[in-house]
């Protein structure tokens, strides 16, 4: 059983939303780099063996790859999100490298939002908030996303980690697929499941909101291709991060992606925009050389971020 | 590694449903086995070193408990359950473990039904699928749980392997904690969201109905603690298997727990009932003596088993 042990909030102890807040402010834009490491279209620089989930070569290509990608972004984003899949996918060897690049972010004074989309109850809820949210879990990331579906007091565990050590909780609410609608949009007495799920959470937001910057570490996923529902879920919560995935590949476009955000010190502010097949795969990155590699890559983050720049600004 | 030697995919394919309901009628009742490795309470005769999360000797021991388990349960149930959040703790050697545990599963002849809770859209479902219900999945088990909260669309990847490979998918519709009701039960138009999910199923559960039996591969999770909400979604669903976890240490009775089952030609049949704590960790059973220990498992699940089998009957 997790202890309930009171939390003592030190001067010194970080809190992911202040610290998120600090470094967008500071970089000028909200862009998360998205880690999917889908097999077929890793560069021939990085490929190794017969690049099947199972060979042992693919995990040592998948991590040399995603170690050069935080080489390239390490000073240009506050933030990267792994995501657990295509970890899983390679098997417990997967799972290493999915270690081993939680520590190369941390090195690079990147933050970690693991994209697990965990939800379970009781104490197998304690053990996902173990693995993922105390400082001696086995993948130690800053945040991580949950599925809220099987009801409130299954987030109790990650909530209480997050208050604890300062990490934060993504709560799905709208997602970018086109069948978020199936269930999240259902009427439930006067509003819509995303927005029932969105007021349920009111008193976590304002038990994890930062001393600092007002930000809560609640945050919220809100897909880019739904900017009406974003306006609508940020008038519930008006200081919970966002997490907006589907934008880039998924069609979502810069000023829709920052709809649900809000004027702050340094422009419109309130979360991460995530994008991560055209920022790990641009098609001129599909190259044996390093040096092209590196300048497609450089070129495709710094034209997303300009984007990004352009739209909060 | 030991390759573990997937089933070839032709005439004799395996289907899920019909492989378990034979087993079932075989053994005269549903009990499924959980592998939930809570640490604090593993026995004295597996306990190594510190017992602490990324101790390697805590996988080892880990193993060796689980293992054991799974000589005592081979020839008396159909399935086991490992929770993936416990193996998950344990870092990518706890998932190591988990392999070596399917493996052994298999190797005596039990099904395994991963309780994972994934969930995701797009490529990301399709790796989730591909990680767990491949032939040559790195975890390649034989059904898996799915939370549905993301939509209908999230949930093809697992289906279409599922239906390819003979596999089962469980979704979450209605689960056993006290705060299940937050979401699930809310109205939609004149049904419980529960019902809503249950009945978005219908096509899918027709596409993964068994030759041999008439029960589908589409799998619902339905908590022993909601034995009437068991009884609608059965409406809904007539030949849909059912996980109901709940059983046992969440307080769920056996005529509770099998509610939502139906006569068939040995007994009332339908899906399966697990249960985790009670069956691992008796009281009894905490001591350093493998006869002891060995005995007191072997009374804890013969007593789960006779009490379903009355249950059934």
């Amino acid at each position: 059983m997790i202890q309930h042990q009171a939390v003592s909030p030190s001067a010194t102890q970080t809190h992911f939303a202040d610290t998120l807040i600090a470094r967008v402010r500071m970089l000028g834009h909200p862009l998360c780099v998205g880690l999917d490491p889908h097999l077929d279209p890793i560069p021939p620089l990085f490929r190794r063996g017969s690049m099947t989930p199972r060979d042992p070569q693919t995990a040592s290509a998948v991590e040399e790859f995603l170690l050069a990608v935080l080489d390239r972004v390490a000073d240009k984003v506050a933030v990267v999100k792994p995501q657990s899949a295509f970890f899983e996918q390679l098997g417990w060897r997967g799972i290493q490298v999915l270690e081993k690049i939680v520590i190369g972010a941390h090195d690079r004074r990147l933050l970690v939002l693991l994209d697990a989309k965990r939800g379970d109850i009781g104490s197998t809820a304690e053990g996902y908030a173990r693995a993922y949210l105390a400082p001696d879990s086995a993948v130690p990331v800053d945040a991580l996303t949950v599925n809220p579906y099987m009801g409130r007091d299954t987030l109790d565990p990650c909530i209480h980690l997050a208050e604890r050590h300062g990490r934060g909780v993504f709560v799905l609410v709208k997602t970018s697929n086109p069948g978020s609608g199936d269930y999240q949009d259902r009427d439930t007495g006067g509003v819509p499941l995303y927005e029932r799920v969105t007021t349920s959470l009111t008193d976590i937001a304002a038990r994890l909101t930062g001393p600092g910057t007002g930000w809560s570490s609640l945050g919220l996923v809100v897909g880019a291709t739904y900017p009406e529902q974003a306006v609508r879920i940020r008038a519930c919560l008006p200081r919970a991060l966002f997490l907006v995935p589907g934008y880039g590949a998924q069609g979502g476009r810069p000023a829709d992606a920052v709809r649900g955000f809000v004027r702050g010190p340094t422009g419109l502010e309130g979360g991460v925009v995530s994008s991560s097949r055209g920022l790990l795969f641009p098609r001129e990155a599909d190259t044996a050389h390093t040096s092209v590699w590196e300048k497609a890559m450089d070129a495709a983050i710094n034209a997303a971020i300009a984007d990004l720049c352009a739209a909060v600004a």
